[in-house]
């Protein structure tokens, strides 16, 4: 039999599990008898064109660095936001990437992300079959917004919620512990899906009544009805906290972050958001007159591997490995996903689903996970979310601070 | 022997570790055949003038509680921001008080907090001394600022010391995953004290180099060195981590923050700060033009419990006991402190010292901290912060989050 050679990349915005999922993939690739070198490509699909690839087979023969790769947060392999063109606007860079893989002998091609990458992968496995290439192309969700179509859940949605929910169950504390009246805004990252934000639900418990409301981007926001919720909320207990996602729009579409900063876009067309809840902060001061203060998570909660999901971890090394399984089987221009099975008892079933159904949609929140008013979710989707933050994983640190595995450039 | 019972109460902004010495000061009055009751004034002083006092012993007969309570962020009990008058001024509220006291038979009085607790505790104190009111008043710091004099360092500080680090880590492998110019300006808490800030340098490894520039409010910042600095660090490597303190101040003494933010005063006429970070990532957009975030951490340093200091929580709990043997055998109106022994490896000693001399008084980072261009610190810093950040706790977790104690109102 004759080897081939594989190449991995990470696409898109890090997360703190995407690390295991390249873990996985590495970990069945050094298993597998018909792969020889495996490939990190630098950058995503930059260090393709560029030549920048890495050969992984040494540094994780070693198998404390396989362990180290899966607790350490961003993207190992570096990130690329690149939109690859239509390959008939522009085949060159279609002739490159294939030119390269082909110099590099490499028959097997995962790539580790969210939308945007997804569509890298349609598009290159619609090339390498048009012309028979050769090139098998897998694609694997990774995402903190949850906002993959086609899986029940994404590969580092559960780190991101469990930290979230963990930190709006500090903040709260934190904010109690004054007898003034006061109102704590934490903003949730999540541009169009609120599945982060409404992740800060999960903080709650028999003791712990924050976030006291939430307000999701699937859901028009209406800044009368959030004052007088927030009155309401502080007349029964004086510290409210509300969970509010980055991107809350009103009834013209207009983001409420963009009263308080210009927007910006990036290269793919999204708006570059920040600032929805610093802008309600001066609302409430305005407005009710009360003591308010606004907290970012910011990237916090798509890095802090400090305090990621095991379950979550567990999962993304699994799809990583499961990858590979059906690669070398023969399966190309898939996207990995989870399906949840019926049953009282939460187990996830790994499959795949051709990537042309998945590829530049954008999942949301369903209905049943909003409640009627909009300031808060269902019952239906703490079930669906709460398996997913089960669990923390024993971090290896030095001086204090948590080991980092690291690519030497 | 006739039995006396005791009060504690906790004062000024929460950290992680407040509890942990509320939890040593509970347990040694627990195992005291001095003590009856031990009650908990809700809301710092305030709960003494209202009444509003709860009985602990019950509480903590049972040891989980007690645990719990150590890994419980925030102020347990409560806090205040509470500025006792002087005793010329109005003599009523200190009759009030030591009525209270006399009325529940408290014969000691135990406060937590930071530099305006210590205020407090020398006020009650003299006046206990004056009046003969047999009361025992001993003070036990507690503050992230790590700013009280006349201790090594103070309860709190290590747990957000570690907790600010361990984030800066996190902040910077996330900044490092897309190969594009960027800075990253991370805010970190102390209006005039730089250790918390300075603690960002504990994020760095034999894998990283962040934070790459340290400002500090011991420093006079000046905007046209800060962009020659990111400007250098950027040729160097892309990817410029800044760590910055909330309160630098420029050559005339004004808060950088001030640019972006109206100053406002709390009670005790320190100004409310916040948006040094953002001031400075609209300066590099301007100046340099690159990619720019900033990042506050926010209230998280001080109630991230998730990721405490061992060490500090450790040393946090003994101060609490050691606080109880000293007012049971008659010390009173000193704060406990912190003595590092000389020698290799840290020890530290607990002992106490006249409050006289610490309250009022803010400690700020000593010139041998901070290197001579003002934007890093030294060695000597590292030596000193480093073992208070050592080791991690087990946490207990209940669907995914930490538990914490809460005090029913």
């Amino acid at each position: 039999m004759t080897k081939a050679n594989a190449v991995i990349g990470q696409s898109g915005g890090p997360t703190c599990a995407i690390n295991a999922t390249l873990a996985g993939v590495i970990d069945a690739l050094l298993k597998s008898k018909k792969i020889s070198k495996i490939f990190g490509t630098v950058n995503g699909i930059n260090g393709i064109l560029s030549g920048n690839l890495k050969e992984l087979n040494k540094i994780f023969e070693n198998k404390e660095n396989l362990s180290l790769l899966k607790n350490t947060p961003s993207s190992y392999l570096g990130s690329c936001r690149f939109k690859l063109p239509e390959f008939e606007e522009n085949s060159e860079i279609y002739e490159d990437i294939f030119a390269s893989l082909k110099k590099h002998n490499i028959k097997y091609f995962f790539y580790i992300g969210g939308n945007d990458s997804m569509d890298t992968v349609m598009k290159l496995n619609a090339y390498a079959k048009k012309f028979d290439k050769g090139v098998t192309v897998m694609g694997i969700p990774k995402t903190i917004d949850n906002d993959l179509f086609g899986t029940d859940h994404c590969p580092g949605f559960g780190s991101a919620a469990k930290y979230v929910a963990a930190s709006v169950a500090e903040i709260a504390r934190d904010a109690y512990c004054y007898f003034v009246d006061s109102v704590t805004i934490v903003e949730i990252m999540g541009r169009n899906a609120g599945f982060l934000t409404a992740a800060s639900a999960l903080a709650r418990s028999e003791n712990l009544c924050a976030p006291d409301l939430i307000y999701l981007p699937e859901h028009q926001f209406d800044v009368n009805e959030f004052l007088s919720d927030v009155k309401d909320k502080i007349k029964k207990h004086k510290n409210v906290i509300v969970a509010v996602s980055e991107g809350i729009k009103n009834k013209d579409g207009v983001y409420v972050a963009a009263a308080s900063d210009v927007l910006q876009n990036d290269k793919f067309g999204h708006a570059q958001l920040g600032g929805a809840a610093k802008t309600l902060e001066n609302i409430v001061k305005t407005e009710i007159g009360c003591k308010c203060r606004s907290v970012e998570i910011n990237v916090l909660q798509r890095a802090a591997s400090h305090f990621a999901s095991k379950t979550d971890l567990a999962e993304s090394f699994k799809i990583g490995k499961t990858a590979v399984s059906y690669a070398l089987r023969g399966v190309s221009g898939e996207m990995m996903i989870f399906e949840r099975e019926n049953g009282e008892n939460y187990k996830i079933k790994i499959s795949s689903m051709d990537i042309n159904l998945i590829a530049n949609k954008e999942k949301t929140l369903p209905e049943n996970f909003i409640n009627a008013r909009g300031n808060d979710v269902t019952k239906a989707f703490i079930n669906y979310a709460r398996p997913l933050i089960l669990g923390e994983e024993k971090i290896k640190t030095k001086d204090g601070i948590p080991v980092h595995l690291v690519l030497k450039r």
